[in-house]
């Protein structure tokens, strides 16, 4: 019990589109990836004592707030960073996207599957060619198939680690290898790491940049948007060993990037810089729900809980069911999830349980009406 | 008088860029076109309430924020537009850049010479041919360049109205002639009317999407960045007429902008709900610095002083003293100007008069005293 997670502020009526999705109607969110909870106090402070100065003119990204973050990554991650690599970019799609357009080649793309949605959506956007390959929990990313795409022209390759949407983090075994398979076709990655901080089972981080074969040749994005539940405060860097590539990156950024937000960067400032106990109790919390849905979702048939070991994701495997849309089966019983088709994976549902345990107790109850009545 | 605007909080030691220059030297700044003020009080109050709620997910751009745009532009600029032809843009730079991306054939880009650097910086941001064409107080835009240039390829035509840095507003005749001169050669129009609430005179603002010849080929930016003193808070609207563009920059946008910032939003949904008393105020207190200017300035021999009839910019045209880099000269004598060469018109300076008039009455002082150095 902590009530700081759980006797959350309402979000009802608020500008939450998590709640407003549903709004006038008894089904409960655990959808989109943003958590019901009020941030830490010192980003509370930090927001109430920018907020009480009252000029909000022109800032640049100041350099305690790149100190702020190399000393987050050097701590929780054991990751060195030189404040140079760090490029501000306005959140972490964005990043991304202006990533890609920083490189002369980037060949085709390749992304995992399932995959957050917008990740896969880039090569769209840039109208670039785009090679899928699977992961799964214990298996981790399918190599051959990585290597298929590569014999096909793939030269960039975008993850999400931990993974989005099924929870996963991966073993150095499976890190070291894809590093040997990328420095073998000379591919670059770029790699979503803002779930870095949720990692459940206590272990530290491992960022992909680490491993020697990727160091040179990864683009790491990074932002305290998940962790510390800033999503409408967006603000997320970019960390680039690679000169070049950096310096693409800003070029490309130029123009398109607006000034930079006061108010969100004073809140990722605080979060990093006096965050850490409160992430503590959030992942101890987070742990409490992750055991909740368990022991409720455990043996239920018809359905196959996968165990997320980072994230405040789970990925539910409901194909048994038969349903083309089970998200859409489950809201009839007043249950809001994700559904699979947007990652890529029809017949799963992703449910996100950054909510009140209580909530997430109703949430489960009707869902297994829903299973039941499938 | 008035206590808002004579003793604003100071922003030495804080994260102003503007201040933040000169940290450590006596040189008073009067650069980025931000203003010193804090504030409305509305929009303070709904800041503090905001940040009081302590949750900030994901939040959609809100009807009520389309609305309060919409019944200000309505109320203040004479233009009734349909909330559907809005489209959210991370600021208005990002704006402009992504409007010439969601062109399919944008052609070369034509921009007035003097221009705030940003907008000029488009055709080397999108790898774009150029064409410059003057424009200056009395006799506005030289429309015989810019036929020129739309005889040489120019296709879409960029500019800041009221304009950015001479300060002028245009007259009707002006705008008309511009709107045939567009019509004539189906060019587009990308406008930057950021400024178009601190016209000095008292006179309403006239967008030029009003203008018959123009509703259908132009996309006008607005924001309530400048006049209500919000750069570090950024947000702006693109307005857009033609169906084809508006779903082309949402196209684009796709991927390129962050999630909406909710205290963004908050502060410019209550500028332009509320903020307009303060406006008012704002707008005497900025004609008393644009008097006190005149007083100090006009006749002083080897400067002319342009009459700023819009924005808290003034331009001085300092030829005569002979420097390359004017702004240079001034700040060895404790001013800090923005230099002519970064508009384009090199031997001016541009002064923002969006400070306390005791600031100002300083910094006048030592202007002289470097005009008398010369």
């Amino acid at each position: 019990m902590d009530p700081r997670f759980d006797t959350p502020p309402s979000r009802q009526g608020s500008d939450s589109i998590k709640w407003g999705r549903y709004a006038g109607r008894d089904v409960l969110p655990f959808w989109v990836a943003d958590m019901d909870f009020a941030v830490a106090q010192p980003i509370q402070q930090a927001l109430e004592q920018r907020v009480q100065h009252g000029v909000f003119g022109y800032a640049a990204v100041p350099d305690s707030l790149k100190q702020a973050c190399v000393d987050w990554l050097a701590r929780r991650w054991g990751w060195l960073v030189p404040p140079s690599h760090l490029v501000a970019v306005p959140a972490v799609m964005p990043g991304v996207n202006f990533a890609v357009r920083a490189l002369e080649s980037p060949g085709a793309l390749a992304t995992p599957a399932p995959l957050y949605g917008p990740l896969t959506q880039v090569a769209d956007n840039l109208t670039l060619p785009l090679h899928r390959f699977a992961v799964a929990a214990e298996q981790g990313w399918d190599l051959d198939q990585l290597e298929r795409a590569l014999q096909q022209g793939a030269r960039t390759v975008l993850l999400s680690v931990p993974q989005n949407p099924i929870g996963q983090r991966f073993t150095v075994e499976q890190i070291n290898a894809l590093g040997a398979l990328l420095e073998r076709y000379d591919a670059r990655l770029i790699c979503d790491e803002i779930h870095g901080d949720l990692i459940l089972d206590g272990q530290p981080h491992r960022p992909l940049a680490l491993t020697p074969a990727l160091a040179q040749r990864t683009l790491t994005l990074i932002s305290a948007g998940k962790s510390f539940n800033l999503a409408g405060l967006p603000f997320a860097f970019a960390i680039v060993a690679d000169p070049k590539w950096r310096q693409g990156l800003k070029r490309v950024l130029q123009g398109h990037a607006p000034a930079s937000n006061v108010l969100a960067m004073a809140a990722t400032e605080a979060a990093w810089r006096e965050g850490e106990p409160w992430l503590e109790a959030l992942l101890t919390y987070l742990r409490g729900n992750r055991a909740l849905m368990s022991e409720q979702l455990d043996g239920i048939e018809g359905v196959q809980l996968h165990r997320t070991d980072a994230t405040y994701l789970a990925w539910l495997d409901c194909r048994a069911l038969g349903f083309d849309h089970p998200a859409r089966h489950f809201e009839r019983f007043g249950v809001g999830l994700s559904d699979g088709s947007e990652f890529g994976a029809p017949g799963h549902v992703r449910i996100n349980f950054g909510c009140a345990r209580a909530t997430l107790a109703e949430g489960l109850k009707r869902l297994k009406a829903g299973i039941a009545a499938a």
